[in-house]
């Protein structure tokens, strides 16, 4: 027991050493980067390509797609016209810093300004592993339901900003922003809180203001 | 790199262990267990509940409810007046077969014809996890997106059937049911394939005789 113990304390600092090197890497190109999370069909990528949509004239973006198969968030990124580079895990839950150190040389870091990595759909196993990135944010979905920050506290409470996507569809659901909120803000006093539809637009130039923000 | 790998195959081989003993024991008892699992949100809770609504006089049914935090799931499951036990992960993003069987004399076993099993919301994880039961259904839903079999393919290719729920709001989602259909045949070639609504019950009655054929 001890052993495996000791085993994944070392796996954890080998993590965050090369996680702090991804951070000075970032810093030394002038790169904010963002670490985007959410459950599987959240609409973390369609977050993406909406946001390089309406910031393409103002802010050089790269990606960094990270999943357990396939390319096509990958290829859906890139059809947007940004560089974007594809992690494959082969069927890891998570991304990590050995992950991200690897993706980083394959886009031009001193060109951009914002850099977005969305992370393997996983409302669990993403949260334990610091990137290096400055900010996390993550996508909620009115779908998932409105208890979700109650049944995951530890991805709700590591992360600088939740949205709350797919307000389209609020009618067709038996969700209570209000208990929603207040399960987010009990846990993460203080953070930012958006509600939008990456489909419609509604609620997105509050998120482009936060962006913008974070990145000036 | 080498110990890493042999800590991690003794754990698997151990669990493969624990699950064997499970399942002897559920044979003795005369239970069928069925493992269920989803993304988060997906409708795990609420298939359980409608499922106990409709079969309560045809069928002794029991759960077993894991979670990362809480008794969100398990207090809903109590409350439909069947035995139900919750196993809190402390974190972990799946059941192993150890929480399992620390879970099953908690329950009243020589009674019951049927255990569901509820999963962590995780459609990464609790695919690697043998538990010892009888069969293995993925619950995905309509807003989550026609391309998660392509995307997770390790959990699709796993399991028994596969239910795709929240048919009743397709229309406001863009989401081409083959598909995805295509999706989940082509990795898991005869399968079961149920689309269904636990909001309206649509497609339900379905459901309910493949599981009265599964525990006759």
């Amino acid at each position: 027991m001890s052993k495996t113990v000791s085993v994944v304390e070392n796996i954890m600092s080998a993590n965050d050493r090369l996680a702090a090197k991804n951070k000075e890497r970032l810093d030394a190109a002038g790169v904010v980067a963002i670490n985007l999370m959410a459950s599987p069909g959240a609409g973390k990528t369609s977050l993406i390509t909406r946001t390089v949509e309406a910031l393409r004239d103002d802010l050089a973006i790269g990606a960094v797609d990270g999943d357990v198969a396939t390319t096509i968030d990958a290829d859906r990124i890139a059809a947007s016209g940004i560089p974007a580079v594809q992690i494959n895990t082969g069927g890891a839950c998570h991304l990590d810093a050995v992950m991200l150190q690897e993706a980083l040389p394959q886009l031009p870091l001193d060109e951009l300004d914002l850099l977005i990595v969305e992370n393997v759909g996983n409302l669990v196993c993403p949260a334990s592993f610091d990137l290096g990135v400055h900010r996390s944010v993550l996508i909620a979905s009115v779908p998932e339901g409105d208890d979700k920050p109650y049944k995951y506290p530890v991805m709700y409470r590591g992360v600088d900003a939740v949205i709350l996507n797919k307000i389209d569809v609020l009618d067709a659901f038996d969700f209570d922003i209000d208990y929603f909120r207040r399960g987010v803000e009990a846990l993460n006093p203080g953070l930012t809180f958006l509600s939008l539809s990456c489909k419609t637009g509604e609620g997105f130039e509050a998120w482009l203001t936060w962006l913008r923000e974070e990145t000036s």
